[in-house]
């Protein structure tokens, strides 16, 4: 029988709190999102909140059959008002004058366009990082410390970047990487990127926090096209053994395991874009549950305890190549190869995780060096992501030895802005600047790519200037350029 | 009998000048605020001006009991009228709808918030520094010259970064360093941070400049609560003594004696914002007398002979460990070894005496290897402040190897705009950051911390830039996103 | 028999296009500018739009005879309007009021006033660059790395600052360098800049991609004028021998290959100013035909496959001292120097090709010391250009080892802003600034220049700072200089 | 008999041109400000634009006695009309509410005032520098790459600034060195400056260009107060000779002779503000005149040809000690040394010759350890100047190894902004930051100060950050503090 919404709205505080016909009562504490937005919609039809962040097989999968109290008859449930913002008008008429697509020549301006058009809450989540976003903006920084040494006169009437990774053939140099809930940029989620993937043989990396469920992104796959796994770990490893075992059986070619996010990182932007003044802040200095709840429930989701030790039970459980998301050290790089891995993602996790963690593209230039003096670089793949929004970012991190390059949030500001269209011909874009500057560089062939071709002597520079002298600054009267005529007075 | 308030005003010069019935003519010239102040209220009821700056045994404490005339009959005495600031009102106003405590996500909001609703010269005595507050400055940003070498894939579901400083047990390695005239930020002054330390079992050092009186702060410590003294010393040896026994008979459990201000320093925006008219500048050219006024007065609050020499006294003098504060190059990091001190703090004042002193961060970059190198680094605490505001600076100190941070204007700027709550959320939003920061880096406890975790090598870069070429950039036309398309005319 | 323009009209798509009554359907693959821009005129009077663009021997030159269809009756044809573009009448404005031309003081002025009276997309070609114009502003930036050591008590009361280049005299240590469309800036084209490079006795190199005819350009020559040629190599040989041979027998003396074009490089500004919404961007995923059609098309114009084996080629057709224009790295110079040609060009050809490419200057001081110690300097020119904007910028490349560099843009921006007189006045400020600059460096001709009046030690860094600290500058209140004392009331 | 002014205004062109009945057709070519200011005044009465400019000697000095016409009598000359500057009583309203002088707590804030009370004219000449202006802020700015190591614990009870210069003592470590042209912003001219350094017992340096007359500028010192000449060398050494020896006879105590000026600089925010149509701009390409007659007339006054040759003659003609000022190498350094003079300045002329020179305290810092080295650092003074404008600024450059700093435009600033007591004001501001920063870097006497107190490693790095990313900073959106609570709704 059809549960009627007046009962389920009894049940909605901390001590016992239905959603959707779920007892999540003993749940809360677990929700890597913490406890405050389900007790938020408790009761009440939490639907439109909870789809763009939340595959539609999630309840099922994370919550025992017992906590399903069975479906409700939503004719009888408080429709949940649509959010009130009072920008929402303002957002909607920023969407119907955004440029054509045909106007986007970089992927920068995808990133203005979506930024106009996006929801807020969805914009402060994409683009937020941790704290003081400084190793989010360094990421992108630390690619104009490295300048071209091209060669001339070289042939290159054709140009060929495809490569390979993990074994797989693809017609570019980089990847999608895995980012979360792509339903807040497009209702349709991550098989956007699947589809646009697709188009331009590229690979794509499956991220475990989407909002298309796992299957739904590997039925949009089309012939040969090639996908990873990106794997956070879970404190139960039976779900986590679960998980692989089926992304390998449904052909996903790669699984990069998560291993910079022991815990979810503070963002601060995305915090203060979410913050509703909902009456409860009576004892303001009590209100850091929050933090802690998240902190706490992350250790289910998330496992803190994960460590090398680990990586000898991924390899007895998969046949799938093994690749190391997250590594940030040289040191840690070694060790992933005496563990026997097929790779490393040098990445910061887009800045979104420890602020003042250095590049990839940085830690790269510390690494390759080691590796080749090792004779280690050969059959050990060595990914990175982080700030690359240029093909020539891209170039310079082949030259340096990287494999291949992931792109993430570019995509989803392309995906946001413009459907599948946007982020196809983002990686057009990114294409037609590659073909271009491997012949600038003098470099037939992704194989042509050497160190030789890049000045990164400055890469490892991190110096900011002396604090600026307000009051000298102040009292200079800068040059200027010649004035206009007045106008001539009429006769 | 009580006086009349116009028998004290007949005294408002001078030559002879009254305050409260205290005759304070001979003490004029070694006030460490300068005379001006004095004479201004002398003859009126000064309570207004003097209480937040002054604890209520000072009186007592440095005039002889024959200055004190005896009590004045307060309804003779004409009202020193509330200052009648034109912007007070909308301070009132803002401090009204400043944000709520939860909208404060760092430490940096504080201070956003308190500038917002402080008095503006409360806010000026807080925020300013020496000269062009380059140092200051340099403080912050030095720290962005340290960015992290993390480890991933360490067990880090347990974190624990509580650690000891002088042997005393505390929950995170940081501390309320001293800061002076805590009423100026709220009524009750210093004992709002005992409370808050309390609550987060933080240690609290208690300044010698404090509002409060030193027997108050000690009174509203609880339980084991651990406090230490900040020290100036004073000409006056006897005085001296009497307040180093006085506190360790209170219970405090170290002794800093600060040896970075020989002489106050001048802070410009402080000595701005207290900039009235007054009517005295006819001869302009001789209005120098402020300054050396000022400079004379210090020599007998703050003795400006106190050498090396003068340190084994103290260490006869009490048991309680010393410490130098304010030590700024390794050499003489080394003579404070030699001199048997139990440690240093390296600080240049927050910037507030003398400006391009390095940051302490920096010398404890240069200190760090040396000590260890001849072996002197255990046992001998090295603390460092100035500029910390996250717990990813605190980090990077402690990678490097300091015992313990001290947070100074943070705190003060909480307590102002929020109070004790204020300085608790602040505390509370170091430790959450401190936790996830350390299970980010790989580190399950403080003891994990090491020089190899961090990359220095930009930290000793003292830079700018060549100067801006106006021309230039004038004429140069930067490039721009792609605009909104045109509203659509209507048909 | 004349064409009728209802004829012509008839033929406007991709299939058949004629313009101005030729057949250019097979040709428009191959139109460097892409197809587009011709089917936008096809059926129309291209004129106006062709003028600037094309020398009026262009398709003669490269269109067979047998697309020639003869000419059309002009009264036929529907006049292509001019641009109503809205901005125009505010620009007739400005160029009404711009500075007298004896206001400009230096090189930048000219760039300001241009910015100022040019059509836009004219100044969006010329002010261009590639991708995100970094190389095109590192370029002057890197100069500004390059700081002085000037020797005093030299006698200059004499300074000479005439030199040769390529064994030509020439009154002044820099030339006119080739530079594209100058139709764009001014009616009359390049011959402008011939006439300006006679009067002060200063040597112009004459561009592939000229606005005048070659011949024109050769026919304003006067005297004794040097003039030298650079070359796009097409893929038709032929065609480059014709033009080779044609350059020497009108007199040039110096043929300079350009190598780092293999591939014009994207240039956004110029792109986006170009923009029109044509509304043919229904598939707008689709729409990236133009950068292919660009790509494919500059394979028969710029030769992409040309190479190092095609110098002795070279070399076999012409008597012309023979320079390569573009190299970019120590490697390649000395390449050449194997390759028997008598210079290179320190170039990235404006910023415009590929972005983070290295300034000149910052590869002359890479190329001088080993040149210098294989004994190869003496006999091989080494020219620069990029950036140089001051007589000092000059002296410092002289200083580090150029022979002469080469000025593009400012001379177009003084000939749009103010025509020959404008060109004139250039040259004659740089004259100026260098018999002034050389006094001050203690220099009495160009052969006392050395690299030891340059302190170049921090040319090669390529540093940038950590990134802005949004919340720290956000919260610091800076210091202020004295306000004005309020008005005072009246009584 | 006195010449009428209709009688003069007859010759009022470049034929024949009397000025103040002074014949000065001869003299045109040579005057040292071009002809174009002679010939608009000429046949009028100059002397409101001729008196800041010259001292009353200047015509009987450099013009032949056969070209003084005799006396005009002024009823018959045409007046000429006060400047009608529309911005003129604006800058009264300025000068009237300008900040008390009690309010200046800096150099800097003397500049700022200067800045809104000067005639812009005057304003212009005395902050205009070199082309870009680069070298006169670099001058500052060169001083933030030298941060403080200082000593703690050391008695600096009692601190001593005062110093011998070319073995006279004075007060402090700096004097007051020669500026041109003081009468343009205060009318009494140099002679404030003499007092003011009176009464501070400071050196001044009297300018070979002042407004006042040498003797007025000597008759203006008292007792045993210093004055040194600043000499630049006539072409005519006759007329050199009898400067030098009047100089000695009138008790000079030093020759400073100009070496960094063969030619005076070009400075265009100068000669921008001079800028007035005089309709004389028809043939605007030929105008170039101007600096060409501006360098041949230099040619007699500052003489070109200066060499070290012409030092022993020097060292002939006096028995002052010789100070060679505008050096700018170590290797030049040297020279002096053997040359046999008593001192060098380390200066660039407040950034107005040489734009890219480096700043005094970098070649300060360059020059000091090799005299070191050879043993020569004794007995010969190196002063530098430039760029000071902290007492910090001048214990840097003590540190490093200078005898003493020279500040100029400071003075002006405060002279032109308050007289006299502008100028002492500053002067006691230098000596109180003085004594406060001797105490707080540890030193109680001039001797005291040494390299180790400083880290100037950074001094010699000029570097700039790659440009400006302005597609990347567009997009990013900055993190904010918490916003302000909107006002509550009225009930």
């Amino acid at each position: 029988m059809a549960l009627k919404g007046s009962q389920v709205a009894e049940h909605a505080d901390a001590e016992s709190c239905w959603g959707k016909a779920y007892d999540v009562t003993e749940f809360l504490p677990d929700h890597p999102g913490g406890q405050g937005v389900i007790l938020k919609y408790a009761g009440r039809d939490a639907t439109r909140a909870f789809d763009p962040v939340h595959p539609p097989d999630t309840l099922g999968k994370y919550l025992d059959a017992s906590k399903h109290l069975g479906p409700v008859d939503m004719a009888t449930v408080a429709a949940e008002a649509g959010e009130d913002d009072p920008d929402e008008a303002e957002r909607r008429e920023r969407l119907a004058r955004r440029p054509l697509l045909s106007q986007c020549y970089n992927l920068f301006d995808f990133e203005a366009v979506a930024r106009r058009v996006m929801k807020r809450a969805a914009w402060a989540y994409y683009s937020s990082a941790a704290d003081d976003e400084m190793t989010m903006r360094e990421n992108h920084g630390a690619l104009h410390r490295v300048w071209f040494r091209p060669r001339v006169l070289v042939d290159v009437e054709k140009v060929d970047f495809s490569t390979t990774m993990l074994g797989a053939k693809c017609s570019a140099p980089f990847y999608v990487t895995a980012t979360a809930l792509g339903k807040l940029g497009h209702p349709e989620g991550e098989v956007v990127l699947t589809r646009a993937a697709r188009s331009h043989d590229v690979i794509q990396m499956i991220p475990t926090l989407a909002s298309c469920s796992f299957d739904d992104i590997v039925d949009a796959r089309r012939g040969g096209q090639v996908q990873w796994l990106q794997l956070y770990v879970n404190k139960d490893r039976d779900v986590t053994r679960r998980i692989v075992r089926h992304a390998e059986a449904r052909g996903c070619r790669g699984l990069f395991i998560t291993v910079d996010a022991p815990q979810l990182g503070r963002r601060e932007k995305d915090m203060r874009s979410k913050f509703t003044d909902g009456g409860s802040h009576v004892q303001a200095g009590q209100d850091t549950d929050t933090s802690q709840g998240a902190a706490r429930a992350i250790s289910s989701f998330i496992d803190p305890s994960l460590s090398w030790a680990d990586v000898p039970w991924f390899r007895s459980i998969t046949a799938m190549p093994i690749v190391l998301k997250g590594v940030q050290r040289v040191e840690d790089v070694l060790r992933a190869v005496d563990a026997g891995v097929q790779g490393v993602v040098l990445s910061n996790h887009g800045g979104r995780q420890l602020d003042f963690a250095r590049s990839g593209i940085e830690v790269l230039a510390e690494t390759m060096p080691v590796l080749r003096e090792r004779g280690l670089d050969r059959g050990f793949d060595v990914f990175v992501d982080g700030g690359f929004r240029r093909a020539s970012d891209i170039l310079k991190a082949l030259c340096l030895g990287a494999t291949g390059v992931g792109i993430g949030r570019p995509f989803l500001y392309a995906m946001s802005a413009y459907g599948q269209d946007g982020v196809e011909r983002a990686m057009q874009l990114l294409k037609d600047e590659m073909e271009m500057n491997m012949r600038l560089i003098g470099c037939a062939s992704v194989g042509d790519l050497h160190p030789g071709l890049v000045d990164a002597r400055g890469l490892f520079v991190h110096s900011n200037p002396t604090p600026v002298d307000a009051l000298s600054s102040t009292v200079y009267d800068p040059l200027v350029v010649p004035p206009q005529r007045p106008k001539a007075a009429k006769l």
